[in-house]
């Protein structure tokens, strides 16, 4: 193999292959990769959940994690909020003329390590190769296929006024990570929290007639996910500012660089609404999952407006948030 | 709705809304689509096909279709060729800053169209903008979910000695196409062949006992998908070059360029190896379709060498056909 990728590794023939065979297969392998054709074929139960996401971050390795990482765990995660187990995942890049093969073996390996550990395999994919200057190294497109959980049922209708929302953790690392990285902004690291939720599954089984609806508040941050729950509805959504969790090396870089981190995107964090009645005891479940040590109710929903995402400050006075509206920061994902 | 793409239509807040609900979802809206969760929740059958591709094709219009039409086929295609009916895709657009909003729409356009015409329901989907000089225009990820054809077992395990090589049609035109198109080569626009194969379905069903594998030759022409029939098997393919068609303006282009159609890209050909039996009833129910009319029988599996694929010319000589393994022509599709 080559030090960097060339145009020829896209043309389909036997550069392609040798990609192929010597550097992706053999570290993702699995009896349905291993066939090679221009699919794969699967046996799933017949209610299963579709998703896909391209990932185009920029720097592709940062603090925390790599855009392999990443591009697994972000469809991943979406499988997870359409209440799903996630099963299998197909893997497209689109390489750069000129990037570095030992870079794109780190990603590799990366997508080998969080696969494995969440369980998912990847089982059919594509490799394209653009010309310099017509990408940025590395993009990854992956979609997935997930198992219902059976009887879970999730969807904004299922809101009713007292619910509460949970969020699984402290808000705004990724966005405020990658940023900070990519501008060299402070000398120490902010890690992005890019994790798998897998350890959802559990709670979503256990509290299944509790959950109403979940969502990892991926770019647009928090305040822009929670937009999407009361979009349209009659009912609003209440936070707490000093209820939601966010940690100091973050508070302090969005206060340096003026930026909310209610509106910074987290790349492992989920939000949940739950009945009123059960949030407590699922608040606790969560707590003792170590990915989830940091979760919190941080807000309700209310019927005194509607379509609303209102945050009660600390002081008492409240303001609305918006969805995104401004470029925050580009190419986080 | 601005005239270009701004980095804020990918920032997943208010202008990534904009685009998705006016212009995305009015176009290829369907009930699943409508909900706009992190992934579609689907019901299907236990057995399935799962397919992929990234579409990076220059031009992003060309003579015969687009990048859009394209990314349809091209997955709908794979999953054909596992021998499963198309029913859902995923879609996702990797935009380049400053990209125009009518050449996208022109491209939803065809998205929609041709997804109409073959059944097939685009579920779900992601956006993504990255900064210009990033890019190139547009890159399109398409993924796909087909339910298995009942009794229908694919793959080079069940070739067998005498069996018949068919090709659905002439070969090389894309690859031709794309080419002469974007280096301005001809005054006379040679059209791609781009097209989705699902008259197949009915003669997949059919000769379920008599296909053993099929294949859609795209980067690496006709040549390379052979060579894959035969890595590792014990027998080889044995093509008669003049029973292969190929149109009379492919031939003339690929002549004054140098070129072999038969390492020329498809993007609406099968190759299909059936038994000796069926080879002539098959061929007949082929040509009654209009997009399979100049189908042929081009060659047989033999056992006098291994792993080749041999062309005997008009004349009788007879030369291995290798995998492609020069750069013929980059990112066509």
């Amino acid at each position: 193999m080559e030090e960097i990728i060339s145009m020829s590794y896209g043309n389909g023939g036997k550069k392609t292959s040798k990609l192929i065979n010597e550097l992706i297969v053999p570290k993702l392998k699995n009896d349905e990769l291993k066939k090679l054709g221009d699919g794969a074929l699967l046996n799933i139960s017949n209610e299963i959940a579709f998703s896909t996401d391209s990932f185009v971050i920029y720097p592709y390795f940062f603090p925390g994690g790599d855009i392999g990482k990443l591009s697994v765990c972000g469809t991943v995660n979406d499988l997870l909020m359409c209440g799903s187990i996630p099963k299998y995942l197909s893997l497209s890049f689109i390489l750069e003329e000129g990037f570095k093969i030992k870079e794109l073996e780190v990603i590799i390996n990366s997508i080998q390590k969080v696969a494995k550990k969440i369980g998912v395999k990847v089982v059919t994919g594509d490799t394209k190769v653009v010309d310099k200057g017509h990408g940025h190294g590395i993009y990854i497109n992956t979609a997935g296929i997930g198992e219902r959980i059976k009887g879970l049922q999730l969807g904004k209708h299922k809101i009713e006024i007292g619910d509460k929302i949970i969020v699984s953790g402290s808000v705004g690392n990724h966005g405020i990570s990658i940023l900070c990285k990519r501008e060299n902004l402070l000398e120490q690291n902010i890690l992005s929290d890019c994790a798998p939720l897998i350890d959802l599954i559990d709670i979503l089984q256990e509290y299944k007639d509790d959950i109403k609806i979940l969502r990892d508040p991926t770019r647009g941050g928090v305040a822009t996910t929670l937009n999407e729950f009361v979009e349209d509805m009659k009912f609003s959504i209440e936070l707490k500012e000093d209820k939601i969790p966010i940690d100091s090396d973050v508070k302090m870089a969005a206060n340096l660089l003026g930026l909310d981190p209610l509106y910074s995107a987290n790349e492992g964090k989920a939000l949940i609404v739950v009945s009123r009645d059960a949030c407590d005891e699922l608040l606790e479940k969560l707590k003792e999952k170590q990915i989830f040590q940091n979760s919190e109710i941080i807000g309700e929903v209310v019927d005194y407006v509607e379509s609303k995402v209102i945050l009660e400050g600390k002081l008492g006075g409240k303001r609305i948030l918006d969805k995104l509206s401004y470029d925050i920061l580009p190419r986080i994902c």
